[in-house]
């Protein structure tokens, strides 16, 4: 999520991107948690590592809002950033590549390749745009499902994600409980409080009071609303602290106050260049389904608000992560998660990492995090056959 | 703030405003921070209680970003929302009308009575929209200080802000310490972080990319800006505990989700409203120039970052007050003064009030509050002549 850190060299090199396309026959659509169904379904997904003879030593990783199936490594030799999680993949690393098969796929509504309201809509031939129905967390696995189907894997040795990655990795196994050896949910929640609902509602609503956004149907992207959305979300990606230590109230250029209303301060530079670096790579309506269905997020949807009946089903082990300074997943949401499990008597490890960075520090705390995540695995599965 | 909380009824009625208007002739203009002036100001205030005949009993009290020189009572008998700190004024209150004389007036830059960016410029017969200066908290004072020497007051008992008013209040003393007696500052910083650096900075975008500010030039407000910022800004008064406890997830009037992008969410409504409202209400460039002033408060600004030194003139008692669950002023920031004042040799109390409200705690908490300005005002001047 941009804050610099450094970090180790991609050890995975250049990774090439697929697509499984599903559903092109009316009784092989994809049946949404809203009553409608979507044809024509594509995912785009990246491998790493090689899925062994009897197929169990495949690993889900699941993305957060904004991210793609890019997990690690360059798609070209110009390539300058790697995939987004390129510091836990590779040989020795926590999802080691000589041990695991490694999978990772845009979700659907995203815009990085899977189907979204970018996407052109086969009845219309026409992109979607806001006629994209309105789907769930629990839509975007069963899309997934198809794929992992397609793969041929009965069952998955762990599926892994952080943030809203984390949202789909709980989600997984109450809806396939056969198919999820184990789940690491990292700086997640099984809901979100009313507070992220109400910064994901305003970040919508800077999207759509963008003239340029028209009612979702632009050619170019609403900039500047689009910006607003990205800049608010990334301070709750940050910490007080860490926007302490990396900003104080230095200023970008002057020294002095400008007395006017540009950007003075470092940490007002920073944020537009996230908002406008955002809106480069990011589809404005993308953003708007996707936080929706992190707002209706609700495991427990079925069982009447039960969320130790939800997760009845599940008996597969779960590594549960918070860090100490993340206010947008706190640290509360992943205890709660974890005694509804104890409760329910999974096997659970939970740990509350120190950082100070925030949400980000998902991210950021690799090293740490990835003994956890590294412990966890071999402790699942002691013996992968490569 | 918005927040409902059930307040104590009015004791003060019906109060009038008044107005003072300075600086008509060139000498007497209100020489501001940055380089600029300001001909024919005006300060609009209230005033509550008797100024006696030694005018030794004035307090002035301070507003917050919003707020106005409303400070309790109503103006009509059909005013049905009184003055925005009314629990604390009247008699054997905090602000005891039958021993003090209370004033609060407009700050400059606002929209509610005072000199700001909508008031007419002498020098072009125009609003000054945006050629109105970028003001600081310093010059705000300084305006403050024009109508403390017409009313002939020598020194105030105290002077008493939250919040933004609170920055206001520390500015006082290091600017006039022979006119101050005595400071409460309530839930507030002598320096934003650059967390709240930022959320301005998102508020303030949002107003300026939206196409009917015009740059300033609006005859209606930038109404979808306006809101956004405010949404935001609102977001940041309240605390996650109450945002829980007041909304949770509760959806507004749906049994279920309506799978659209309209407020399902209870939050969402809420915050809706309080955004149409704020429109209704305040003055769009009002909010960049008092935002901008937030940012740029700094006491320290004329001894180079240290803040002991600026503090060295101030020699009057403090009371310094935060609250456990504001984010938006933590009680990080009421340590820090009061670490400064005390290094200083000032007589300081300090108090982290235990509540759950966030920020709007100092005007939620009024019982716990009252009792602590009480006592302090009374040990201050123990022997008031009305």
């Amino acid at each position: 999520m941009g804050t610099k850190k450094e970090q180790p060299p991609t050890l995975v090199g250049i990774v090439q991107s697929s697509d499984y396309c599903f559903g092109d026959a009316p009784e092989d659509a994809l049946q949404l948690d809203c009553g409608r169904s979507l044809r024509g379904v594509n995912i785009r997904y990246e491998t790493y590592g090689t899925l062994n003879a009897d197929k169990s030593n495949a690993i889900l990783v699941e993305h957060a809002l904004t991210g793609d199936a890019h997990l690690a490594g360059f798609h070209s030799n110009t390539d300058r950033k790697p995939g987004w999680w390129d510091a836990q993949v590779g040989p020795g690393r926590p999802f080691d590549t000589d041990k695991y098969f490694i999978i990772c796929s845009n979700i659907l509504g995203g815009c990085s390749g899977s189907t979204g309201p970018s996407s052109i809509d086969p009845a219309t031939g026409e992109p979607y745009r806001m006629n994209f129905p309105v789907i769930t967390i629990a839509d975007m696995v069963r899309a997934q499902k198809r794929l992992i189907d397609h793969l041929g894997i009965k069952k998955l040795l762990c599926v892994v994600g952080g943030s809203m990655g984390g949202m789909l990795a709980c989600q997984w196994p109450i809806l396939y409980p056969e198919t999820v050896g184990s789940v690491a949910a990292i700086a997640t929640a099984i809901q979100i409080t009313a507070q992220s609902i109400a910064f994901n509602w305003v970040g919508r609503e800077a999207i759509m009071a963008d003239p340029g956004w028209n009612h979702g149907n632009y050619t170019e992207q609403p900039e500047k609303g689009l910006a607003i959305a990205r800049m608010l979300a990334h301070i709750t990606y940050l910490s007080d602290e860490s926007m302490s230590n990396k900003f104080g109230r230095a200023l970008q250029s002057t020294t002095d106050y400008s007395f006017n209303f540009g950007s003075d301060f470092r940490v007002e530079s920073y944020l537009n260049h996230q908002g406008n670096s955002f809106v480069e790579r990011f589809d404005a309506n993308s953003y708007l389904y996707i936080t929706r269905a992190i707002d209706y997020f609700d495991v427990s949807v079925k069982t009447n608000g039960d969320f130790r009946k939800a997760f009845e089903p599940v008996k597969c082990p779960f590594l549960v992560v918070s860090f100490s300074s993340d206010w947008l997943f706190p640290e509360y949401q992943s205890r709660t998660l974890t005694e509804i499990l104890l409760e329910n008597g999974n096997d659970v490890t939970f740990c509350n990492i120190q950082s100070g960075y925030g949400h980000d520090a998902f991210l950021l705390e690799y090293e740490t995090l990835g003994k956890l995540m590294s412990g966890f695995l071999t402790n699942i599965e002691p013996e992968v056959k490569p």
